[in-house]
């Protein structure tokens, strides 16, 4: 059985299944983009184990408090995680987290963006350790993200040799 | 002839002419940085086939429309493709895309990113089809972009090995 | 000695020491990721050389002028020169900048963030030459950034090989 897998059920974490879109939605690109030992991971939003789009939406600052969007911003993780088990067939093949791109849709004010995004980076180091799951990250306040969602991350990673 | 450049004839699409600054501006960048078999592409707006920055500009969901927002997605991609067919001398070069980062100056209230983005990825996908067209994105709501051009996309490709 | 510190000393520049970070603050993340060849480094905002934030802090077109936004990105270079140092041992490692991502904190109506992320490129490329430093680039503006910076930037390298 995947090591990573085992590790994840050991913390009561689920990869989520695939974003059930809104009706009428059709997005023209992939979730995860493979090339070569590359592996981009395009911007996601936080769901449900279901795959539904997480609740609250909104601003964090104003209809999304700080709390409720680090919880977003890991069940982002999770999301992004179910995109790549699906991709990759076993999150093993992961040899190393490069980068994530944390978006926060903020309200004026609020630039708390880090505490936010660590709800995320938490869940990477968690799972793979330091070694595979430290990523270079910026985590940054947007004036909108789709569908209302309060975080979205893209991220990359290369494939064990 | 190339191939790709057929194709684009086939569609009625035409790469676009490099940039005509405004005056006394100048960029101290490349448009398209190309290591080893990396092709990274800066941030482009939307132009004219000659190169002028298209109209209209501002914010969606205010001064310019969704529709005119997909529209400049377009013209987007036929820009970058101008880019990079003068660095690479021949778009058959490209092997693969790899990620575009798309960013819409947005009007508050406004989330439709993703069917403004489409407008780029349509493009792409129907010039170099999806094994090679084929990209991770994100689709965002900036604060603000320059010139007040309504979409500005950055990219990454890599070279036919 | 580093042929590229001993150019940073004609210039009067000087990589500047690690960030202090406010009180109560933890960033789980590193600055420096190196994956293989890459170089990949995290969102970095502006330090005086002692690793203190630089002031003024706040959007630029309100709290902060264009030029100390200016300034604000030329400091963030030699923030970014001071972790590559850290992590590489020798800036001399660098075989080529590949991209810069600017994000400036703007008021309503600034968008003249290429002239502010100007003052970044203009380090790299007195630093290190055109044909090393030189990079594919975007110059956008954020709704918020973390501690209220006028100025953020990630980036990335490769190695020399």
């Amino acid at each position: 059985m995947s090591v990573i897998r085992e590790r994840m059920t050991a913390l009561g974490l689920v990869p989520a299944a695939a974003l059930k879109l809104p009706p009428g939605v059709t997005l023209p690109f992939p979730w995860v983009r493979v090339v070569g030992e590359r592996v981009l991971v395009s911007g996601h939003g936080p769901t449900e184990a279901d795959g539904s789009l997480a609740e609250p939406r909104g601003r964090v600052g104003a209809e999304v408090t700080l709390e409720q969007a680090r919880h977003a911003a890991r069940l982002t993780a999770l999301a992004i995680l179910g995109s790549l088990e699906r991709e990759l067939g076993d999150l093993d093949r992961i040899g190393a987290w490069v980068r994530a791109f944390g978006m926060v849709n903020v309200a004026p004010g609020f630039d708390r963006m880090p505490d936010v995004i660590n709800g995320f980076t938490e869940v990477i180091v968690d799972v793979f350790g330091h070694e595979v799951g430290d990523h270079a990250r910026s985590a940054v306040g947007m004036a909108a993200l789709p569908f209302g969602i309060p975080v979205e991350i893209e991220a990359e990673l290369v494939l064990r040799s």
